[in-house]
């Protein structure tokens, strides 16, 4: 079956959540926002592009900081709510510069903090 | 730090986007929903539960299917707005009857589904 964005449901303000994880290791990395153009330039041009819900414009990931996300794979949840992107990442995926955004975990109650920036 | 769940940011609707990863082979199974209760319940009971939107009520996965996640441990992303849940599965997450929620793929603009319900 041809993929269509638009076959995708999209919340009130036009916007599909979009996991990345590195297709090397499994982990995952970062969770932000797409529209359907969003959706389509990703696939097109193989580099993960988001729509960035606080300055309202295309987030080219990594156009500025050169830490690129380049697009293993695309998928899809049963739901058709959410994507998953296998992704190759250039650096940190972090804008405080460590690999994850997800480097705090809670352990007993307290947060820990899993990684470091990358130097 | 002592961990607060009334710290995190949550939407207009006061939820939070939760992923669900097997801790065991790295897998993203699902992503779901919860509140603030929802996520001090989850790290109470070690037992993971969300906020079906559709019901309006708690969600204690696998509660009647017996597809049960277990919370390895929790990880809060660097803005605080979504959560990252490190789990024992049991049996499929997908209401599929699939492993993972993300069980197609689109390759060359088509979509293909990548595994079949458990039998």
């Amino acid at each position: 079956m041809t993929f269509d964005p638009a076959s995708l449901k999209y919340d009130a303000n036009g916007l599909i959540p979009a996991i990345a994880q590195d297709d090397a290791t499994g982990d995952v990395l970062m969770m932000a926002w797409m529209n359907a153009d969003a959706v389509a330039r990703t696939l097109s041009t193989g580099q993960v592009t988001y729509w960035s819900r606080s300055r309202q414009a295309f987030w080219a990931k990594g156009e500025t900081s050169g830490h690129v996300q380049r697009l293993v794979e695309m998928r899809v949840d049963c739901d058709r709510d959410c994507l998953l992107l296998r992704v190759t990442q250039e650096g940190p995926a972090c804008h405080t510069n460590r690999r994850s955004c997800f480097y705090t975990a809670i352990r007993n109650g307290d947060e820990v903090e899993l990684m470091r920036p990358i130097a």
